[in-house]
């Protein structure tokens, strides 16, 4: 490693194998927490990764929660109605769905 | 679009243009918040998304909020000591550094 480049440790994964589930990952709701859930328990070692965006501005917050053996409570915020993009990752394989459009009535 | 498939926004950015600061880019503590900010304002348009693993199991929480014009704060806490991988990408873009080497003494 040359000037405190990290390498990689080696994940051993498959999106494929992830299940997601719940209101949040179709519809949401403005000043209110929206939930879904990332079920990584058979696809392997990786890190979940999670990004939400709306018609202009980003999406106000994500929480993502490890409840144990790879599976994962999500909750964000928004801002503003309209249509978002919600994008969720098993490193860096899309899971299952994604990316998945989340309206904002 | 086929059967209920979304077609991506074309995002404009720049993930080199990205910077990141903060204690919790290279140290963290087991229970406490750990912070970093990226700012992501001089870097066109994307998602931000970051993931943490520890040397045996994913990061606890993982907590990213948007504070306006593309700024934001990340707060992540941590259960077992060891080396961390600590991953911010903005869009499919690695932001500069990242791959971050977290230390949990």
């Amino acid at each position: 490693a040359v000037g405190g480049a990290y390498s990689m440790p080696t994940f051993s994964s498959d999106g494929s194998k992830v299940v997601s589930r719940g209101a949040g990952l179709s519809k949401a709701s403005v000043a209110q927490k929206n939930t879904f859930t990332v079920d990584c328990s058979k696809a392997g070692t990786n890190m979940l990764m999670v990004g939400v965006h709306g018609p202009k501005t980003p999406c106000e917050e994500v929480y993502v929660k490890h409840m144990g053996n790879r599976m994962y409570n999500v909750t964000y915020t928004v801002k503003e109605q309209g249509d978002y993009i919600l994008i969720v990752k098993w490193g860096d394989e899309h899971v299952p769905g994604s990316p998945f459009h989340v309206t904002v009535p």
